[in-house]
């Protein structure tokens, strides 16, 4: 990982350290959000990520202090982590982060997901997948379109569980990893609305 | 309320009842969730309401059973409600319901959820409010050009507590109430595409 000048692992705070070591996806999230507050700031694009949702089963309303949730439990997400809007395209995309070198696990998407992003599709969202192999630093944006392809005959037909590098490579477009913002994926996204003028 | 043939308050579940009568805000909630859900499941858009944020703070990991959050509080949204796609166009809106009969308190409108509309207008996605007169059950909605308009200037300068009934009257679209879907904003919505090509 390549990090902005000034910047080291061994000057962040104890919360960025356990966000990066604790959870696997946390490291290329934050890269995401971070780019997705540069697009914010600088009046490129308005996207965020939605809340992990949360049910609640109880809350405590102490005197004169905030209301603490006593109970509550990780829900499924039924949609993508991601959306927003870019120069008038509604923009929807999902984001996910392997070790492996050669191939995408599949295991972390849901059908409910994917029918989500079928939907988008349907309504001519901008809607994909960035996904990151970490081993090797590459970021590679997959429109929908091909990842449900692959998805739905090569992971739900033919049972396999991982996408190819190679596919992702032939079908994607890589993302040059930078600092401000450190993913720049609405460059990608440029290059596909230049190439189409309905998604 | 009007409620759908076979319907009857008398019918909801336990839940249901919470919810309505637990918060002011929920029974339109509920309404525009519906609309939603029809309008989803219709092909017609793809709009959710995004989670409500909570930060966690504690988690249990019971052995063989669901993580199970122990402390957490609820923190204010940076955005608005909803948002989705809807034939190609970005949508977004916040709902909020009163009994007030001739005027919509602004109480309950956040600095950071009106930037945030200025900024999805800047990116021309189509951003506006849903407002419910509960006691006279009419629904409004207003561009958020002309409610940030008010809120600017006669709310931060001029100090006024609510837009009077008569401004959303004037500049807003009443939307006539149904079954399915309950709340059939998107056909004002329509309307605003005819008349503009550009947000």
């Amino acid at each position: 990982m390549k990090y902005p000048a000034g910047f080291k692992p061994s000057q962040q705070t104890n919360h960025q350290r356990q966000v990066i070591y604790g959870n696997r996806g946390m490291a290329f999230e934050e890269q995401i959000n971070q780019s997705n507050d540069y697009y914010l700031k600088h009046g490129v694009a308005v996207i965020h990520k939605k809340p992990t949702p949360i049910q609640v089963v109880k809350v405590d309303y102490p005197k004169r202090s905030a209301a603490k949730i006593t109970e509550a439990y990780f829900r499924q997400a039924s949609t993508t982590d991601y959306n927003g809007v870019f120069q008038g395209y509604y923009i929807d995309f999902e984001a996910k982060e392997t070790k492996n070198k050669t191939a995408f696990p599949l295991t972390n998407f849901h059908e409910h997901q994917v029918s989500h992003m079928e939907n988008c599709l349907d309504q001519q969202g901008i809607t994909f997948i960035l996904f990151k192999f970490s081993s090797t630093n590459r970021v590679f944006l997959l429109k929908a379109q091909e990842f449900i392809h692959f998805y739905r005959q090569q992971h739900l037909v033919n049972k396999r569980k991982s996408i190819p590098l190679a596919y992702i490579e032939k079908y994607g477009i890589e993302i040059q990893m930078g600092v401000f913002p450190p993913i720049p994926y609405l460059d990608a996204v440029s290059q596909l609305i230049k190439q189409n003028n309905k998604f």
